[in-house]
């Protein structure tokens, strides 16, 4: 039972003001897969150039993921996107995004990509993220991605592919563009109107929070003295959440599943950003994973006492 | 063992997506001392005008504020704040700032103030703040906030101030404008070299950060889909974590006790937000502020089962 991810890989250009990547791998399927392949198996989905490297290839190979359904377009270049951040990372300016190959993607899965029970669309046009579920008529767990692009240009697809999955993730400002509430909390209960199972509001340095039909959760962003790069980061979030929900095999996630789930997909995130791409998670290890999330633990856990407050 | 807060009493004119109010009670110390109510008793000590209002002064004396060391200066108009917020309350404008009897205010603490074990300086003049610390000899625990304006104007006295305090409030924008640190955690630690046992980033809606020696703990605001007036959200923050310590009766407060003591802030800080300025507060009980905090325990906890992650 592997997890299938359908999305971009890519090359990035990425300047912060630690350094600097002229051509780095990364995209979003990329990310998701390394941190996923810490869970499950996990079965990429997208198309590359004939630019792409044997040795990029083989990052994704040495963790296992599985690439035969890595579509290698004849006379095509990878997706490449080139970025800046500025004040101390807060900012993200995008100097250049070439589709290239993603210009004319349709993914066509392989049987064994559509059988997939969990799956997860990483931020793609609507329509085809909503061709794919459609192939996928063995999910039991669907998340999605998306961006304030669609958003804009592409809403009634956007909704209508929502409409089709579990769980979406997007970050907080979105959750509230898409629906137009005045606020996170009430986007989220907006949103699992629509029929979600859990909606996700990624908030980036301060963590991210989770909205079920059964309750809240919240979890901070790993505190980092030095953060480094990061792209990528969302993606790596969403590869230890949904990775954690394909190895937990529950059904349907329950709350306490998915909490666990968040905890691993921010200790994830927090090593994707030490470093330029996928330099981190490529070398990191099941243990500092693990690690990180007992931290988690430790850093969110209070006591209650029965206190006698004055009425 | 009252707890002391030093700060202002004031009138605010507030409009807010939800409404107005022309002229509602307010002021940091207010806000302060009517969530530390519900640990200890507090003692506010701050100047007001001939205009304050009798029933004012009883909302204070309702939740058991101790009152006598509030100085009315004769032929004084009490401090006034006009604002108004936008786009959902994510950004606040202030309209009017009249100092008024706050322009000429020297505090001079009764015995009974100075005799006080925890003290919280609200957002005031630096060197007042160091005044009133410099008078509170008996003090095992002394918190204080401070705003953008004295790290601009202030710096240096600000930085006297803080040295000689415990615990440091501030939004976590301030923690990085204080210290030129790229991040909220890189400016805690620089902070905590200052000698401080404390920093807590104030993160607004989500949440709240705290740093000591001892480790790092988060916790998230609690969920609000309606949020109708944030004024005097960090002050009663505030109340709730100092006013906490101070019940804990612990010489030093451990991590332990801190992270309660934020949970409780944050629980008070979640009711005063629901309706403008002191009006949910003061009619809050202490059950209510319990059961905040129980579920926001719930919505942090998780599980971290041992996973066999593929390394």
């Amino acid at each position: 039972m592997a997890v299938t991810v359908v999305g971009s890989i890519a090359y990035d250009a990425v300047r912060t003001p630690f350094g600097a990547r002229e051509r780095m791998l990364g995209g979003a399927a990329t990310h998701f897969a390394l941190a996923a392949s810490f869970f499950d198996e996990v079965r990429v989905v997208g198309p590359v150039g004939d630019d792409f490297a044997p040795q990029d290839m083989e990052v994704l190979r040495a963790r296992g993921t599985l690439v035969d359904d890595v579509e290698r377009v004849p006379g095509g270049r990878t997706f490449f996107w080139a970025g800046e951040y500025h004040d101390n990372l807060n900012r993200r300016e995008t100097l250049t995004t070439e589709l290239n190959v993603f210009e004319h993607f349709e993914p066509k899965l392989s049987a064994a990509a559509q059988e997939a029970e969990v799956v997860f669309l990483a931020n793609i046009q609507p329509e085809l993220q909503l061709d794919v579920r459609r192939q996928c008529t063995a999910a039991r767990f669907v998340a999605m991605d998306s961006m304030n692009l669609w958003i804009n240009i592409a809403r009634q697809a956007l909704e209508r592919t929502i409409r089709s999955v579990d769980c979406l993730l997007l970050n907080d400002e979105e959750l509230e563009q898409l629906t137009g509430a005045p606020n996170t909390p009430a986007a989220a209960e907006e949103l699992l109107g629509w029929g979600l199972k859990a909606v996700v509001a990624k908030q980036g340095k301060y963590g991210a929070a989770l909205y079920t039909p059964e309750g809240f959760f919240a979890v901070p962003a790993y505190p980092l003295a030095r953060v480094v790069d990061p792209t990528g980061a969302g993606d790596t979030f969403a590869g230890g959440l949904v990775g954690y929900v394909a190895a937990s095999g529950a059904e349907e996630p329950t709350l306490d599943v998915l909490a666990t789930a968040m905890a691993y997909g921010t200790a994830l995130a927090s090593y994707n950003v030490e470093a330029f791409g996928t330099e981190r998670v490529a070398v990191l290890t099941a243990d500092e994973v693990f690690d990180r999330v007992i931290a988690l633990r430790r850093m969110t856990a209070f006591e209650a006492p029965a206190l006698a407050l004055r009425g």
